[in-house]
């Protein structure tokens, strides 16, 4: 991007599962607050694995902190302030900033990015299928130049029982980005 | 906002009340630094109360984190970190990131948003008026589309005997946003 | 800027050496996940000096919070999240959030600023260059006013040798910005 081309607007799609396979010591509950219920106090780093929307293809990983803010009874649920990135190997990364709601779908704002994703600004959709282990997130990014092709992704539609196809799983060379974000 | 759109440039003010009324445990002072006096280390996770700048409504919550960066003798006070957001029930949520000094005025870097604020840049003045139970800001919004009017608030100029009317106080129906955040 | 201006998007770099000089307590390593490798819930505040690229001027602090991921033995280091900020004195602040690797250069989202960086987006990279007390920033800076020329700085070529002059370390009037950031 020359300095004489204005900032592209047009909104891209993105589609992305966040999986935790259990094999990354995550996420850390850290009970700071040292109270039985979850309480403003605690937080929650955490690492899970990416894969593309079609879960034919491993990305990389998510990596950031949840703070807990309150634990929510009648939701039988919390709602956490979450600050987090999207690591998608040699193309770069996305950045984020907003609600984590374990009982609820919620929006994150696109706080930034790097490589194809920079200049990058938007909002984020985050849908939990499997509290906390599968999540579906839709970008909806502004502020990029086209997504190359090898991150368009026809979205397998989610739902609780989606799995990464094995190859993606296994991490085989064809299934996998370039120098994919471990 | 359709892709040919530009981007919207306009400076729009928006002005709002954080109010700590200590029925939210909140703030979490977590003394990870294990010295006596506020030193690198410790963490502080808190969310408070968001109302209008004319005090009549409930708006919603602050949520996030302050990182303790240095305690100031000369200033007596100390430097914070902050990282936050701001949440306006089904009008979305601001994301903010910068300094936060408990002995002087600052400014933050707006870094996102949702809803009515999705594509939201720009800053945010941080007035404390009763430290650390009352803070105004003034946040000086590009990038997003007109307003609602129903954030267009004429502020109640800042002073620390500033309070919510007592139907906000209160959330009574006609004194909150819809949906307003808890 | 006027409402009618469009938004910046020129290209402008701005060069920085972040120096710690084990004068500041920094970092605070929690070892929060108790365990005697590095591990996730490991939390890493920090605050080190920073220097203008041409190594004659103090500029002011960064300030912020990185999170360990995770300790990776075939690379002989640590993947953090970081997210923090950069102060310069009265000029203002700028913020990021993305990957410090211990064992690799990365980049970083700019996700905002303030004072002459308001409006900010781009990249930051970071190249280490003692690890973990001397690290260099090339800043590519959009959606900005053009940089006041005491920013504008001919960087000294990042090598583990290089040092702040001795007045901008003794902070001597001539070689600081104005209220640099202490």
């Amino acid at each position: 991007q020359t300095s004489s081309d204005p900032r592209p607007t047009k909104v891209q799609e993105l589609y992305v599962y966040e999986i935790n396979e259990r094999d990354r010591c995550s996420p850390a509950y850290l009970r700071l607050s040292q109270k039985e219920i979850n309480s403003l106090g605690d937080l929650v780093p955490f690492s899970n694995k990416l894969y593309s929307g079609d879960l034919q293809k491993r990305l990389g990983i998510t990596a950031g902190l949840c703070i807990l803010i309150q634990h929510e009874p009648e939701k039988k649920g919390d709602r956490y302030e979450a600050s987090y990135s999207f690591y998608f190997g040699d193309y770069g990364h996305l950045s984020v900033q907003g609600p984590y709601l374990t009982y609820e779908d919620t929006w994150l704002a696109v706080t930034g990015g790097t490589g194809v994703f920079e200049g990058a600004y938007g909002k984020a959709s985050l849908q939990q299928l499997v509290f906390p282990f599968k999540l579906f997130y839709t970008f909806y990014l502004q502020g990029i130049k086209d997504l190359p092709p090898e991150l368009i992704f026809k979205p397998v539609p989610p739902s609780p029982a989606v799995e990464p196809s094995p190859a993606a799983k296994a991490c085989e060379p064809h299934a996998v980005l370039p120098n994919f974000t471990k």
